[in-house]
This record gives C-alpha cells, sequence and structure tokens, in this order.
C-alpha cells in the first residue's frame, strides 16, 4: 500500500531510504466510503493526504449555491486542502470521496517537522507546491482562454478517464460550465 | 537599494550573512519606465523578479481581447511570472510597469542553484511558493464567492492604495469587471 507512496516520492526527489522508511511510518492508512466528506468548509485542514485508490475531490460551493470543482484525483496523488494546511486557518474547500478510498494522512505538525529535519522532504514539499501553483495557474487560464466546447475537448483528450468515470454533474463543476451545456456538447 | 531585499528575505527566513550577501551580488539592478513590457505571453520566464519601488503587475489577455490582472506589486515583492519560471515554458502572463520602475533580478538557473547550495534559499522559495499559491487561492475564493460590489469593497479596506495609485482600467481588471461596473460602485 505504502509502496505506491514511496515510488511517487522517489521519482521527484533523492530522499535516503531510512529517512524514507521513518516519514511512511508515520503516515496513517484511512478507507473512506463514497460520497464521505473528508474535509467540511470551516474546518482546518490539519493533515496531508495521499490518495492511494479510488476518487476523491475538492470543491468550493459559491454564494450562490454553485459547486466548483479544484482537483479530482483518481489515486498516486496528494489531495491536500492546500492553503488551509499552509496557513492553519478555516478551509473554504471541501474534500470528498466520489468513489470508496483509501488515503494515507499525516498531521501537519510531523508533515513540517520532517522538511526541517530531512532535505530531502522539504524538496519533496517544494514539488507538491510547484505542481499545485501551476496546476492551478493552468486551469484558470483554461477558464480564460478557452470556450466552453474547448475546454471540454482538452478534457476528452488529456484525461478521458474523468468523462468515463465521473457523472455529468461532477464534469460539468470541473469545466465550471452548466449540465446543460456539457450535454449539448456531448451530443455533438 | 539591494538592503530593502535583504530585510524582506531575513524576515521570512534565517540565513546566515555571507550565503546571502553572495546571493544578493549575483542579483542584477534594473529601471524600467512607465508602459515598459518587462515579459511578453510567449516569452519563457528566465527571471527571478524582485520590485524595489514602482509598480508592476501580471496579467493575460484572454481570447475575447480582455485583460486580466492576477497580481499588482508596489514594491518591496516578487513579481515573477512563476509558472513560466517554474516550468520553462512559454508564459500565457504579460509582465508590466505601470509605472517607472526598480527591480533586482537574477537567471532562473542561478536562483536554483543557490536552492541547492543554500539551505536559507530553498525555503525562501518555498515560502514564495506558498505565498503564491494562498494568494492565488484567495483571489479565486473571492471571485466565485463575492460580487463585484463585494470585491470592490474588500480591496478599498485592504488595499486602499490600489484604488488611489491606480486607473480604473486596471482596478477592473484586478477585480474582473467592467469599467461600468465599477464606475457605477464608486458613485454610489
Amino acid at each position: 500500500m505504502s509502496e505506491i507512496f514511496k515510488e511517487f516520492i522517489t521519482q521527484l526527489v533523492i530522499i535516503e531510504e531510512q529517512d524514507l522508511n521513518k516519514i511512511i511510518a508515520n503516515f496513517k492508512h484511512q478507507k473512506v466510503k463514497r460520497n464521505a466528506i473528508i474535509l467540511s468548509q470551516g474546518e482546518i485542514c490539519t493533515h496531508f493526504y495521499f490518495l492511494i485508490t479510488g476518487c476523491v475531490r475538492t470543491y468550493y460551493i459559491t454564494k450562490e449555491g454553485q459547486e466548483k470543482t479544484r482537483l479530482i484525483s483518481f489515486g498516486d496523488n496528494p489531495v491536500t486542502a492546500l492553503t488551509s494546511f499552509i496557513t492553519q486557518k478555516p478551509s473554504v474547500e471541501f474534500i470528498d470521496a466520489l468513489e470508496d478510498s483509501e488515503l494515507l494522512s499525516m498531521s501537519q505538525a510531523d508533515f513540517f517537522r520532517f522538511t526541517n529535519e530531512v532535505p530531502g522532504w522539504a524538496t519533496f514539499y517544494q514539488k507538491m507546491l510547484e505542481f499545485a501553483f501551476t496546476f492551478q495557474n493552468n486551469r484558470i487560464e483554461d477558464l480564460v482562454t478557452l470556450s466552453a466546447k474547448e475546454r471540454y475537448e482538452k478534457l476528452l483528450k488529456e484525461r478521458p478517464h474523468y468523462i468515463q468515470r465521473l457523472s455529468n454533474r461532477i464534469v460539468a463543476t470541473y469545466l465550471d460550465i452548466s449540465q446543460e451545456t456539457l450535454s449539448r456538447i456531448k451530443s455533438k
């Protein structure tokens, strides 16, 4: 189980085997059911989560009651509400499970203790932040530079499993379009 | 001149004086005129920029030709097109000077050489990334959870100098509203 996570880390950074084992030993294994809320809006994200299998997403609800999905993971990825994790202020985002899922989690205190103690872990965190920022920025760029149809086509090309495994409702919130628009684009 | 930058760094991280001096010595001082384009869309951001005085912003142009301003700085802040700086792929963002400005710049290669050599500089980069991500996320949250009027009122309360020093056109692109809507809100 933790082998998947180990491989994820060692593909990104150089870290000594004994340091890595010590860090991994501090992660807890956790199973959650489909539709489980892992973090609610208003709660502080006190843990770093890595999704092993299943499907988890982070999203907000706008003041008009619309869901906006920021990130979807089908495993082998961190799924933390990073802003709240960094600032330790209440999260604007929810994290929920779209399928039965298995996660590894580590407390924020342990996580940052290791970034101080283990240089490779600090670099791992740096890579996470770089990925999170560039991913977020690319998402914004897509939203402002591509039409709804172009966003759908890009998703279909780059991440076809999103469209196969997720409901139309979730895909629509990810593309920031209405379900009606999504149905119309798909039918063409 | 570089004292401002030194202070900015040492307020964030612990770094040895001689390491800091070595890093600072690798920054180049640069003056740009109002309206100068520091980075164009399609160019690779090969330098890390720190704004000393003046006013610089990063923005995109949507496919409909609308400007969207991501970040505005009035000095004492990094003003890098971070996605392109990290990935070394062409930038979607422009960087331009809204006032005559003075910057410090360092090549991407030197920047990352120092993150490897100097632990305090790696931590400085980590803090930059944390700030960039949480700032970006807060901006998105504001866009999806606040009305145009609420965004204006928040800016007026938290950053009144934006409204005093910037043209209506720039403030409108920062708040992601039309100039007409901005004028209507201001007149109330």
